[in-house]
């Protein structure tokens, strides 16, 4: 598959979101216009995008929203469910075990772990946070590709080095530090408190 | 002030961050080794980073962890209190209302608002959820700089519009639909699911 920049990928994504909207509305067409007007871009922009993937789109009659959504999800990875499993259930990890906007996506949440016996055996809807011991057994048994690290700064590194090891191939980290992974595992990271001290530079250096 | 990259800033925060773990331990000093070791980066770069800000290191001896910390609590903004409100009192908003990372790096939460009667009263720790329609007033009166948006994503723009219009000058936008904001106006997003996807896609691609 051709190398897509991020940046394509974030508006991908944002289209697809549109087209089911539509698609919940019974629409059967949605032009560039209406991609971009939703997605905060342009049609030309919209057209480039989806040029890259083939043909969807009839010149006038627009794009078949329920084509173009399913060629999405099917580029996005989301034509398939993705086990995932949280580490840290303080108070950042048991708001995403009960993020509907993962559910939605095709993301199930499998595990949420920690290592605090005050937090083990405590429900977050329909799962039980377990004990970071059976971390390994349990990555053998559910398979999950991705681990969510929401644990202290200090704690991240050794995690992610465990859930590495026992097979995870992706990380989205919520740990305030950087974490490193071999090269055939993808991560990101996600830091709440640094987006707001950007915002908080921005806002300084500004004036 | 110079402008810096964002990807400095973001090293400078981590920086921050071990210095602040130094200072907890009362070192006196510390080496561009060990902020690199702790930032996830090399000795030239932290050198690097520094010293477009003035000459904080002796050769030898290291960085002084207190004039260094201060240094980079000015720079980023964060000598002072910034005011934050959150709109949208679900499971994103609660959780980061009750966020303590953003607390301990002086940003304060002043109020919390929804626009569902069923949420508008609830208490999150020391904060009563208020109903947005006391937006606009509650800005007049406590004057936050920061508003934090966790609302569905098609309520996201309007409530955007509205603080700006009352006076917010940066957005942190945790909605999954993208927000205009005028020049004037700092804003990020950060969209957790879009986060996933784009993990969904690096691994689907790398196949």
């Amino acid at each position: 598959m051709k190398h897509i920049a991020e940046s394509t990928v974030r508006r991908l994504s944002l289209y697809l979101r549109i087209l089911e909207e539509f698609e919940a509305q019974a629409h059967q067409t949605i032009s560039s216009g209406e991609l971009a007007a939703h997605g905060g871009t342009t049609s030309a922009q919209v057209r480039k995008d989806l040029s890259f993937f083939g043909s969807f789109g009839k010149r006038g009659l627009g794009y078949s929203v329920t084509a173009l959504a399913a060629r999405l999800r099917e580029i996005l990875g989301l034509n398939r469910q993705w086990r995932v499993i949280i580490l840290g259930a303080g108070k950042i990890g048991a708001a995403l075990a009960r993020y509907e906007g993962f559910r939605n996506r095709g993301f199930t949440v499998v595990g949420v772990y920690d290592a605090d016996p005050a937090r083990t055996g405590r429900a977050l809807d329909n799962l039980i946070v377990r004990d970071q011991k059976e971390l390994e057994a349990d990555v053998a048994k559910l398979g999950p590709e991705i681990a969510l690290i929401a644990v202290p700064a200090e704690a991240a590194q050794p995690l992610v080095d465990r859930v590495v090891k026992a097979g995870v191939r992706a990380i989205l980290n919520f740990a305030p530090a950087p974490v490193h992974v071999p090269r055939h595992v993808v991560h990101r990271s996600v830091d709440m408190a640094l987006e707001l001290e950007i915002l908080s530079y921005a806002l300084v250096s500004r004036r």
